[in-house]
């Protein structure tokens, strides 16, 4: 018999696996989407509707992440960010947002209100209503502290559907990397007083990054915001099953000098640690410095292009990505399944 | 400093002034609506945002009941009937679904694909698409086994909203009571043993109820499946704070023999108890005896008018329930706060 592990809850390869078991495989093709719609059938950070002219998407995400406070942000943060980005991912504005809440007995109360005050402020800020939910509440020691799920609801004209990447386009990252995981790693492991700088990176894109989707949706094939499993996965998953090959250039990645020798010294690789406020595009070359530009002028200044895909020159490569080393060499970029827990 | 009770989720008075303090107090009114839509302004089953001429309507709900399988179902099966119902009970018709799993590492996936299996069933059978959702995995001890949050998105022309709940409706109870939550107690509690015909009643009323909350939307004020906190609470909800009084009799409420035995014996009253396949309806009476008819003739045979609402005569009945019991006197009923963990 196969039992649960933590590496199938984290956004590599063995969860994509799973999934495919056990959802998947129990969902017939005719029950993955609604007609002209988004859902099961592409993965992708939602799902969508066609309603007249203008698709309504839906993204949902459990939050479970330990600890609850951290180092710029906590659970209720994160859970409106991550949903959010989940929908500006696939193009969309967001405009309505529902939550439920488990919660364990004799969780101070006085926290709850710190979370959910964190949690909307996020979603007023962005104009973001909140029009419904649920609460449980689990008794002492069946669930460790607190879990949120968020459902949000967004409109877009046109969504961004990551399996229409192609060859030529270019891969942009907006904002440096690794920062979400690298603050939980240090947090779980207690090194946070080693590491002071390090600060969760979650934020809504919605003022940044959205403008310039919105803007260029056309020319944009794919977007991600790279949570679980990090840069490495998200790119894996993109070309996963095609005949293309994603190249990127480590040394053009975008990420800051103390989580970088934080993370190197616990020998982890930033690529595969969770961002929660970054996003990564690819991009048809024809606008892609335009793109590059426009991020800058809206605030994402560390935006750059990281790497390009093209048709794999052959089988070792094909639906895989190649990563240029610092030292000029060619490596394959797995999508690692770190064993962190609870990360988001 | 205040900490959460098992008894701020048991779905009575404690929880609601919970949802009070901590969500409704931090969202102020612009933000608990789409314009034209339904949203925490009014507490119902779901939200909805008009589109057109119709209303696309949203539930959901998180589903921590104990044990994971149990006579009549299990947590898949009651994920996916709990959010139906709650589109059916905001008079709309279920198309698209979504989950997140959170789920316990050690747990066996053979269960998980039961699990899924179980609950795809209900949405397959319902021609209802499951679009999209998320898994994470939280380590051993940190949850018991598995929580499911399941959203629905239906559709409808006219939604019911329980605040338009007036004077001389007659309240309708589609089918016996308390079978659910008795069911859960047993097996709590170790007594199944004790009460072999004990089933939970969790179905869908896709079938049987919804064609008539759609064919009589007019005449229908309210409707509401009494989960948590079971039929004293959900009549107590409709008329909090407004100056009508419900009053219902005793002896009208369907309600099974061994059940009733059951409860009987360990003190429990079945207005407490959860219910998951089973409508409450205020209906005008111009057509109550008719809707009566129409369930019959979809297959609800228990179907029953088991009271009605009025002006308070006074201050102590009014924004109350009041019983008339088995040997013709009048109680209070309250919206009772059993202290069952996990019900659903």
């Amino acid at each position: 018999m196969s039992f649960i592990k933590l590496v199938h809850g984290a956004g590599a390869r063995e969860m994509w696996k799973l999934i495919e078991k056990v959802i998947i495989n129990n969902v017939p093709p005719e029950y993955r989407k609604i007609e002209n719609g988004v859902g099961l059938d592409v993965l992708d950070d939602g799902a969508a509707i066609k309603i007249g002219d203008k698709y309504l998407v839906f993204a949902i995400d459990s939050f479970t992440v330990n600890p609850i406070f951290f180092p710029g942000g906590d659970i209720g943060h994160l859970a409106a960010s991550g949903v959010i980005n989940d929908l500006v991912m696939m193009g969309a504005l967001p405009i309505a947002f529902m939550d439920t809440i488990v919660v364990e007995e004799g969780f101070p109360i006085k926290d709850l209100d710190t979370i959910i005050k964190s949690m909307t402020k996020i979603l007023f800020e962005n104009n973001i209503a909140l029009i419904g939910g649920d609460l449980k509440v689990m008794p002492r020691g069946s669930i460790d502290k607190i879990t949120i799920t968020g459902m949000g609801i967004g409109v877009a004209e046109e969504v961004i559907i990551d399996k229409n990447i192609r060859e030529g386009d270019k891969v942009i990252v907006t904002a440096p990397i690794a920062e979400h995981g690298a603050t939980i790693l240090a947090t779980q492991l207690g090194l946070l007083d080693k590491a002071r700088d390090l600060k969760s990176d979650s934020k809504p894109l919605t003022n940044t990054v959205l403008p310039v989707i919105r803007k260029y949706a056309k020319y944009i094939h794919a977007a991600r915001d790279p949570t679980r499993g990090g840069l490495s996965s998200t790119l894996s998953e993109w070309v996963y099953g095609t005949d293309l090959t994603i190249i990127i250039d480590r040394a053009k990645i975008p990420i800051r000098d103390h989580v970088r020798e934080f993370l190197d010294a616990l020998g982890v690789d930033p690529l595969s640690m969770a961002s929660e406020g970054v996003a990564v595009l690819a991009v048809d070359p024809l606008v892609a410095d335009e793109v590059v530009e426009e991020l800058h002028k809206k605030g994402e200044t560390y935006s750059t292009i990281i790497g390009y895909v093209k048709k794999a020159p052959n089988k070792i490569v094909s639906g895989k990505v190649v990563a240029i080393t610092e030292v000029g060499g060619k490596v394959l970029v797995e999508p690692k399944s770190v064993n962190l827990p609870r990360i988001c």
